[in-house]
């Protein structure tokens, strides 16, 4: 449910995304690269059931769905299950067969357990999880399951609407 | 396409809603009544299919993601073809049937030609249009067709942020 | 679930179709008439969503699917509820505006009582009910409610595969 | 399209299944001991998005329909290009995630090209594909690509319908 207008905020900055490789993409891509941009970052597993069919069509319609230079959408696949069937192979053919073209992340695997790093600092608790980093660089939501594109949209629309960096 | 932060906006008023009945209200609901609240109108025919597969339940979607406080959802039932099928006892069941919950106009119904007035006044272009009136009551945006949810979402999430009427 | 093979069986011969008026059709239509053929009823109501958003894509999807000299849809619009608002100018826009293109039978309306002689006549519970009737004209299964596109096609698949008449 | 009452037919045995491993069944599967039974073949690749999203939810559909004793359903999954993907432990992962529980075969991989051993038997175009077998053990229908859940039960059910083997 989402209230009416709110006053300037005060939030973290979302932590870096650390990658063992990127996808669609020919640079690694970093979150502050994109200031000024309001980023969506989707995390994913390509064999998870949810993601396929409600978190990676919303990603894409998302993208479709707002100028690339005020929203960028990435991907982070996040492996902490089946570690040997979600290969960097694998993601590789999944993407090119569901046609997949923004920028994706393969989220650096830990030493000491299942979770991957990025995973690890954003606490995220499984996959799709959804999180929108406002122009500033800042960590704004994060939503783990299904969240309505109406709903979703609306957040997108709200940190479109806010001031972004002001040069120095 | 949406893109990024735009300055204040001088738009019209939206023109008022003629009704000649409301349903799913004890009273008449005016434009004037909402300020303060953004206002998405969904105008639709009953027997439209594009209204009943797409419009109608974005329009449901969209009064379960906001709260009402800040996010007015209506219909407007805009019979411009089919006038002896789409009658109000006709439409009461339709409401009924489809438990539609929000308060919904009947467009008055003009002397001069089959397209009723508020239809008219809004040079709307047939079934489904959505309608997005900002906080000020100013016509913000007009879709005719089919909008994506995130789309709209971002559109509503936007008027949101900015500021509403301020007290005299 | 489906069985294995049955044995030749004995049913009932389908009760007539009381149409006060037919759609969709230059003269009425029988069921004496389709002997030979697997006859597809499908009784409706046009302001039930379960038809609008079930049963009636489903009898679209027979009638593709099938050869029409093989398999006959028919709809049987059986008002039992919100008679002012279904009336025939009604139901001829819906058909008009979702393209329905089967003969359409109206149910004729009842002396004493809301639910129309057809209806009575096959005790049927509501709508969306589908009634298949075999080569032969006997009533051999009717479904209340929502039944699965694969089941129903192997019902007609195993009717379809019965012999027909037999000339004298 | 679906034509009416067919004569006893005459077709060649369905070619046997060559498996390099199965899952979801203790021991490996044969036609020759489906006999009796309607046997529904469906041949996939885990990443094939038209798989993931018609063929196997077809397939479910079909093994919730019938009796299990009636029609078999089996995968057979059948990798003719991005094999180090869909490798043998990509699939155990993909079909615990995905919930399959009727008995899929991995097609024996060819060592004289991409395309496996029972793809080629079949002269399968590729994926999805839906073949159907019938109570004798033959070959009665292929299908390429998306075929609608109400023609395909119109298949399974004129399949049923016919005698099975004699006892000697």
């Amino acid at each position: 449910m989402t209230r009416g207008r709110e006053p300037a905020v005060s939030a973290p900055l979302a932590p870096p995304i650390s990658a063992a490789l990127w996808l669609n993409t020919p640079e690694p891509v970093t979150l502050a690269q994109l200031r000024g941009r309001v980023v969506v970052l989707h995390a994913f597993q390509m064999l998870c059931p949810g993601c396929v069919t409600h978190g990676l069509p919303q990603a894409v319609e998302i993208q479709r769905a707002f100028d690339p230079d005020a929203v960028a959408v990435l991907g982070l696949h996040s492996v902490f299950e089946h570690h040997k069937a979600m290969t960097p192979a694998a993601l590789r053919a999944f993407v090119h067969e569901y046609r997949l073209t923004f920028p994706i992340a393969i989220d650096q695997p830990s030493a000491d357990g299942p979770v991957p790093y990025t995973m690890q600092a954003y606490r995220m608790q499984g996959t799709p999880t959804l999180v929108l980093i406002d122009r500033c660089g800042r960590l704004r939501a994060q939503h783990f399951g299904v969240t309505a594109d109406v709903a979703v949209g609306a957040e997108i629309g709200r940190l479109l609407a806010e001031p972004g960096i002001t040069a120095p």
